[in-house]
């Protein structure tokens, strides 16, 4: 198409965007489509030709079926949190932003269950249901500028996956605008509805690829009564991953089970300055809540079993604010790396919890191998790890190791029976890689009902599934 | 097709199932056939042409090829104690049992984990990880004969689900046979995963429709240390809504919570006599498990809520035996109702909690609309009802009635949030009524994805679609 047709349709398209959303909710300024060119994954940046808010469910439908019939591209967007360019509008087109529906419809004390628009930030989510004494499991380490909708099309997990579990388990109702223009109804506040297939858990973690949830009903529980930390120090990193193994197998379930290697805690230590141990090799953070006299109980417990795991010490928080201190400490581990080298890339290859001590080493020799700085923190209770790669991607030939690295990582993880991604996403990052985890008769079970859902290919593009090849309705640049 | 010509094609279907399974596994005899001519469910029956046990996941998979490409109708069956005749043969074809892939393939302590093939009886699963001191929870009232493979299909519930979950909460990880012959393998001993579209819970509850089950792991907690067991007398059955209402208000989540009105109370006393109280207007059935010290401390609490709440007596199980004979009793519910009349119908419309009450009288109220009886027991904690109606399929005009009393229980229950099924899934007998939860965008979603992955629609034709009119291969009779 000549540069004019394409000024031309995009005009329209503006237009008609307009009607349905307000001339103040389009924005097709540089600046404007500069800020949603990325997210934040390092590496992927692309320009849309649209930035748009609906106000609603009606508003984001009647985008959405606009779209399909114009095959314009649509990224939905939070925050832009995720870590595999998931929100990066690749191949043009439009950002559907959700930041106007930003509310919290209904806090439901009798049923458990609040109910939110898709803007919500997900902190905000956890503090208003807190006060009323009751507890929103789920939190990502970006809880505080996440957006719920961005956690559910994520599916994101957290420090409380082992215990709690993840986004996934605490959904239980959700509306969607589909690409046909359409606004559907799953779930209920029902801990059981067996009508028809599982559609709430196939939207969850979608990635954006099949619709736009618009509203979600969240499942609570009650609010843990009480909560004890422990610090776990250890010179040895496998008998870390040994004391993990050995606190389950006594039929303990900590809240939070997390590692952080020597590189890691110097990092954290170096941004946070709260007086981590920066001498030792390994630390587990282990956090354990519920009734008071059981937390004391399984805490007392757990630290026997790191000692007799060869822990070099154990230390107990001394009071709720150093908990929270370390946490805090725990959840700033990528920016506290993030600043040692321009370059981070973050991955969450996940093993069986059982295989946490040889994925740790595997981790370590392969970066050896590529001759790359790779420093390893995560949810060992949940087997859920972070290798992160501390680089600079102007650096041709070390991007070139680090990438041969990360795929013998994912290759380990898979091997162990484990997965290329606990709870960041395919995205654009590791959509090359699926088939090793799905094979191609997975692969081709989801590109079924990705035709099936959205046969033109609006949703997402480029996202998921590696070998789309969709042309963009306007260039991007 | 003249009947010789049917007859021909049906010889060489069995001889082909015969190459793939052994002769002595296929079952074309009229005692055979009738036995897999109807399940749990009354009033439907329909032969099928061939019956077919396949010895593991690759002669499933080999079965469903051949199927798929002689366009014949599949039915796969565990046990067939479903409650919604989805196991019944209703367009001919042929009966896949499960039942030769009856093995616990493996117990993984470390990571809280069993891995068994579909035709495990659940209660063996629960007996045989009860020994190491772990808990699969889900437990369906006909745990004692169901199968795994027949609860993942229809993600069956049980007592448990308030605190617990339902089936769809502990599988980890699936084998799947598709109908083009291919096997997948979806998920891992991983609590987190977001390598694509969640295709385990896709076909967790999707009643056979797109795929058999030939493997599953299942994921296990620590079995609780402790069990207390109540019940709560009442002349008043709001006052037990109330109750309910209440204790979950107080942040306390029973692990059982059930309710039973007079009339099941009386049959199930009649049936079991182990001296439940006959002249009360309800009970609830109360088990909390735990820790020993939050055990006594939440059953202490939940009886004074339910006195609080005119319950007329409240009486704490003297043992394990008395407590394990409750819930034995409670479990029997349907068999005793179904000892009064010729027909015994059990529906499940499932409500939020708080709309308990208000559903319970809604019942009543058509009960006596409609002139038939229903009794009500079922699962209050979860909202998940059960309104049994006692009757007699000969009576025609009877059978009309008591049709649109439940009609207008669905109704009820969808306009109260709720759902048309809490665990007994929709099969043939609540397929014309899906679209009500659903709505038609939502159904077309469905349709999608039933196409996408069974194109020759082989998978259990005629059931939770309600207009499918697909060709029956070979006449049934």
């Amino acid at each position: 198409m000549s540069s004019v047709k394409v000024k031309k349709k995009l005009n329209k398209l503006k237009e008609q965007l307009a009607d349905i959303v307000g001339t103040e909710n389009v924005d097709d300024t540089t600046s404007g489509r500069l800020v949603y060119s990325y997210d934040a994954t390092p590496n992927y940046q692309s320009l849309p030709d649209l930035v748009v808010a609906p106000g609603n469910a009606e508003e984001t439908a009647a985008v959405l079926k606009l779209c399909s019939e114009t095959e314009t591209p649509v990224y939905s967007r939070g925050s832009g949190s995720n870590l595999c360019a998931d929100t990066c509008p690749v191949k043009g087109g439009v950002v559907l932003l959700v930041k106007r529906m930003n509310k919290i419809l209904e806090l439901d004390k009798e049923n458990l269950a609040v109910t939110v628009q898709p803007g919500v930030i997900t902190k905000t989510i956890c503090d208003t249901v807190e006060k009323e004494g009751l507890f929103y499991p789920p939190d990502p380490s970006s809880m505080k500028i996440s957006t719920i909708g961005g956690n559910i099309s994520e599916n994101s997990g957290g420090l409380r996956g082992l215990k709690y579990g993840v986004t996934r388990d605490y959904v239980m109702a959700l509306q969607i605008a589909l690409p046909n223009g359409e606004l559907i109804r799953t779930g209920g506040k029902l801990t059981k509805d067996v009508a028809g297939y599982d559609l709430t858990r196939l939207f969850i973690g979608s990635e954006g690829t099949l619709g736009v949830i618009t509203e979600a009903t969240l499942k609570l529980i009650p609010k843990p009564e009480a909560q004890k930390t422990i610090l776990a120090l250890y010179q040895d990193i496998e008998a870390a991953g040994r004391s993990v193994s050995k606190i389950i197998a006594n039929k303990m379930i900590p809240a939070t089970l997390e590692f952080l290697d020597q590189d890691t805690l110097r990092a954290v230590e170096d941004f946070a300055h709260i007086g981590l141990p920066t001498d030792v090799k390994a630390i587990l953070l282990i956090v354990q809540d519920g009734p008071q006299e059981i937390v004391d109980r399984d805490i007392k417990k757990i630290a026997e079993i790191c000692r007799s795991e060869q822990a070099v010490d154990v230390q107990l928080a001394a009071s709720e604010e150093e908990a929270e201190k370390l946490a805090t400490a725990r959840r700033s581990a990528l920016s506290a790396l993030a600043r040692l080298k321009p370059t981070t890339i973050l991955e969450d290859a996940t093993v069986p919890r059982s295989e946490i001590a040889t994925m740790v080493r595997a981790i370590s020799e392969i970066a050896e191998k590529y001759n790359v700085r790779i420093s390893t923190f995560g949810h060992a209770g949940d087997g859920n790890l972070h290798p992160t790669c501390l680089t600079d991607s102007r650096n041709e030939d070390e991007m070139q190791r680090v990438e041969a690295a990360f795929s013998e990582i994912f290759e380990k993880a898979i091997e162990l029976g484990g997965t290329l991604t606990g709870e960041h996403g395919i995205g654009m990052t590791k959509a090359p890689y699926l088939e090793w985890k799905l094979g191609e008769a997975g692969l081709q079970v989801m590109r079924g009902i990705k035709q099936a859902i959205d046969p033109k290919n609006i949703m997402n593009p480029g996202k998921v599934f590696a070998d789309e090849s969709k042309e963009r309705m306007v260039a991007a640049k």
